[in-house]
């Protein structure tokens, strides 16, 4: 929607150029993927972004890999192309093997499915979540 | 939409009957929850559901804790109030943690923002997933 | 949301009234269906509305069984627990059998599915509609 | 996502290509659409999926054109352009009129808005399906 | 899907040339917009479909500007590109700054977020709004 | 899901209390709307949200009305029933009156049936945003 300088140049501000530093630096990569540099147009946005997106995607008590999946399972319901081949990719580079990968989108389309039948048939929740201690 | 025998009487063919013992060892519980309750208006249905919830959320390259996980992701991108109870509670009796489950919803709001942000600015992938071997 | 009179007393607008009679000739009920009912809040919205459903739905080069499924499999995609019910109580006035619904429920349940194995695999189309004569 | 043989060739596993061999002869193409090329790469899932849509997609209380008709209405409403292509060619290939998929594209519009309207209005359901006999 | 012509020469009929005119006296605008052009092979879905975006976007009480916004609101969460592209387009002939939109963009990705987290809480509302006077 | 207290008794942990007061401080309310105490079980998650709502939804080049109609866009279209509630009724606190929700209404459903036909007929964007200066 509005092209951007790529990083490499020295058409962008500082503020924005400080988080393609960043980015570059916390994912070990050359060239800044082109969410953010769709960002850069909105700099506010750009920074708020991705903040929650480092910290959120930090290894925790779920590891990266793991979020990658939940992250892919979202993109793949919503039918986002770009975040599909972006976390696709990312799980192949954090070593995700091809069968899990088949088990990750066998789940996502039998839960696209069983979730649109549960709605169809007006089921009514039967157990509800513990609350944590 | 179409209150079935709950499986604790006898007014359900063979059929269904099949289906919820198996559903009762499989799951190793006392009472069959509401969906295939509901699903049991639909024997053909009920069988070819319960068949695919069996095998492709057993233990495999994934395990049931990533799958439930994977699926409650679905749920909540989806709005499906029954299945968000179901897996969130799955994931409990599972021995997912207060922290897990925070960076779940963390992680699946989070990217139910980015997809939306990705679309809005028209991001065209810029990397593609590697073919497999 | 905003509770208006039911059509059976005097309070509401001739505008309002008018539709109301309409929809009690046309579909030839007693009673106001509730959708109606909440739109009366905002008479020219009303009045839009059912003016497109009527002429939408009547029959014409698909019948109107034929327009209630396909308004029944939109519903479900979306999750609209007012319209599920409302379409398949429909359906079932329109003599529609328990193994058509059983089917209906399986073509929707397995596009639900299928749809996003398409945008998981970023499947792009190989065949196009052809040009209308 | 992961290029794959089309089965013109020898590099495919005879699991795969048993169910190319399937497709082709159940569908009376030459050529092996892309969905099941693409999903090649996952033989189990590849397995899985084409016995279902062949299963459900056959003609049964409703014919093969009813369920297309569903399958794009949901396509539609789940904004997959690969499913919106091969469903609405589908339908032509079965012969359906220029003024069937007018009146098609009418009542998945009209109930893409009216769900929304009812969600919106937060309606109430005030009718109920019957159970079955 | 249906390639039409477009709006340029007279291989379109009486019925269809009136609504390209009236979009283009409308719009003040030399080019007949693809959607409208697409539309065009269905020429009684083009024209209800041109009597209602006419009528509803025109100023009112709210002003056409607002109108956009929350056109394009619905658009991106929708993830229509189409939609967006055209709505976007539309804001900034209207003269939405960027600051503008990058606000818009702050609140439809912050409330894509916590629509899925009031989901997956399972939060019943506390709050109801009231009837009009 | 995981019911907590509700702020009014001494429960709850320092991180927590300093969020419900600063909503309460914030918004001018007595009492912490059910979404944050449905947060509360998740100290990081809610302080991490109420952070960005609270920002986010202040007055700026856009004013809170206009961005609460576009909040109430978006959970409409994602048919999130809290926040259509509690979106509505902020509005109306905000001072809107009947008939501008009556056209917010019209545009959000008008856009849910436009971005479908859109996708529908597969129409390619024809107009691109400018970039901005």
């Amino acid at each position: 929607m509005t092209p951007v300088p790529s990083g490499e140049d020295g058409a962008i501000s500082e503020r924005v150029q400080a988080v393609f530093d960043d980015i570059k630096a916390t994912r070990k990569i050359e060239r800044v993927p082109a969410i953010w540099r769709a960002l850069a147009a909105y700099p506010e946005l750009l920074e708020a972004s991705w903040d929650r997106v480092k910290r959120i995607m930090a290894d925790g008590s779920l590891d990266r890999k793991t979020k990658e999946m939940i992250a892919l399972a979202v993109s793949i319901t919503n039918g986002c192309s770009y975040c599909i081949n972006s976390h696709t990719a990312a799980l192949q580079r954090l070593g995700a093997t091809r069968r899990e990968v088949e088990e990750l989108l066998a789940v996502v389309g039998l839960f696209n499915e069983m979730n649109r039948l549960a709605d169809a048939l007006q089921v009514e929740p039967d157990v509800r979540p513990e609350p944590w201690d």
